[in-house]
């Protein structure tokens, strides 16, 4: 859908967490990506080669990417001169941005003058169906969180990896604009109606192989008050043969509502998948992915320990030690 | 916001189930409705009297109210032509359908040129703030069903006036175009943006008196998989200090699924009341409604009492019998 290779847009990011979009590209597709392109200022450095737009274009860069946050939800002048000049050179531009790039006049002129590409990926671009809840061939598995941001869409990417590694038939189903950038195409959930959101999901997910794995990307949590909604259409949009656990066990409280706390992994596991057998009364939760960040070597290796032994299931956390486990588990139902 | 008297437009709706709104109006507001209205071929009747858009007129009648689905998302040129008539006679147009007035280029024009106002009640006409789980003062009851379309917003509606007429604190809180149109405002739940969902039931239901009760109406169902999302927001948005059950016992299959089954009592019960105890651990189920029209007077009262005594809860049909037993279980929390 949107065409590749990339070239990563890093502005004028005043740091790392800003370019978050970019860095999930850098990980988890590097071979879709040329080279970055930083503005003065950037504080923002993926490592990978420093482009320009015409050295990109000669490496074979299709699509300009805006890899990073932008400040206060303006598309600065400064970014606007690099945009224009991109589209001038023939690139599409693809954003997850809040504010949209089809809103911007100037950028509109220019990608039609140039037979050019605006992807805003945090707009649904489909009139997606009312879910009808029947049963699609496949396999699909959801990872939902004790709270929002704990590592689900790392953890479905990485179990992906380790499938296609191995062999197995299996393919990322992004949710949100950061995956949706990295992988190609998706459906952004947060932003559709709330009536079509099961049906994006189902159609996200359609009849596959029997073989075949969909990781899909989970979204908040069914614990987190504001987005829990959310989490609800992609349990039963999904219909899940699996659930993993994903939790980060250094919150205080949950993301954005400083009165809450995250409920307990047993108190997580009960709930979503009592939830999920509406849809799929042979789901199981298979396993548990912890985000350990932000922890030492030997407090996360124990933290893990602990939790697979009080847990009965398999537990990893797979950046820093590898998503294997899960797809055992997987693979095995 | 919308004129009364109303035109109960009925249109050629296939059976009463499409009559939805209008049912809703005459049971609840009837002292809004001069009569109704009905095209050839038309098999819902109110039981209202007959009128032309003329003798309406002439009854005072100052808005015409789809009171009526239409087939296919469409609305089809026989209901075009009686709609432009009545804007050329001076009506207001009210519709609760999805595609909206607003975007019909010939009924735009038509309420232009007759100086008329077009109310599209199914799109939110604000900008609801992501939901922040802020403990509220006031009281909350919410009823969540078995399925969709078990008799929620009657319930709401029934306890809401049981209580007026007690002389207790009560509004009733409209989230679905029907509730709208009969109460006069609220919000269009399943129009809104998935990450908004839980914000506007927030914006609907805020601070009150510490005596006051909120009546939110009910959408879909935690057990329905294709709108599950939607009741998630309403539970984790409304805060709920009640729970009422719904249910309808004559059902063969879930709405529109045929896949699926509802779920007993006892396990909406336990998961309703799990996931409302994450935003408000004091949340009780007080009481069940159910709602019996498909079912004789005796079959009724005695699968009523069954209930009862199966679950130790106060059981009633509130259209029926009433919604005393559920107000004074309210009134004791």
């Amino acid at each position: 859908m949107i065409k590749t290779p990339y070239l990563l847009f890093l502005g004028d990011a005043p740091d790392m967490l800003a370019a978050k979009v970019a860095i999930g590209i850098r990980d988890w597709r590097p071979e879709n990506a040329v080279g970055q392109f930083r503005m003065e200022g950037c504080k923002a450095d993926l490592g990978m080669t420093e482009m320009t737009l015409a050295e990109a274009k000669e490496a074979g860069a299709k699509t300009l990417v805006i890899g990073v946050a932008n400040r206060g939800g303006v598309i600065s002048d400064a970014w606007k001169s690099v945009l224009i000049e991109a589209l001038n050179m023939g690139y599409d531009l693809a954003s997850g941005l809040h504010n949209l790039l089809r809103e911007e006049a100037d950028l509109v002129a220019a990608a039609e003058a140039n037979g050019c590409e605006l992807h805003d990926v945090r707009v649904p671009s489909v009139q997606y169906p009312i879910a009808t809840g029947k049963k699609r061939t496949g396999k699909r598995v959801l990872t939902v969180g004790t709270d929002c941001s704990v590592g689900k869409m790392y953890t479905a990417m990485a179990m992906d990896q380790e499938m296609r590694k191995r062999g197995m038939k299996s393919t990322f189903r992004a949710t949100g604009q950061t995956g949706i950038l990295v992988h190609g195409d998706g459906v952004p959930l947060d932003a559709v109606i709330a009536d079509f959101m099961a049906g994006s999901v189902e159609y996200l997910t359609p009849d596959n192989d029997e073989d075949h794995w969909d990781h899909i990307e989970g979204q908040g949590s069914l614990f987190h008050a504001s987005y829990s909604g959310v989490t609800m259409a992609l349990v039963h949009g999904g219909q899940p043969d699996a659930l993993i656990l994903g939790h980060e066990p250094t919150r205080e409280h949950m993301r954005g509502l400083p009165d809450y706390q995250q409920p307990a992994l047993e108190d997580l596991r009960d709930v979503a998948l009592r939830l999920a057998q509406v849809v799929n009364p042979n789901c199981k939760v298979v396993g548990i992915s912890i985000n350990t960040q932000h922890m030492g070597e030997d407090e996360a290796m124990a933290y893990l320990a602990e939790v697979e032994d009080r847990m009965g299931l398999p537990t990893t956390d797979p950046i820093r030690v590898g998503a294997g486990k899960l797809v055992d588990a997987l693979a095995n139902i």
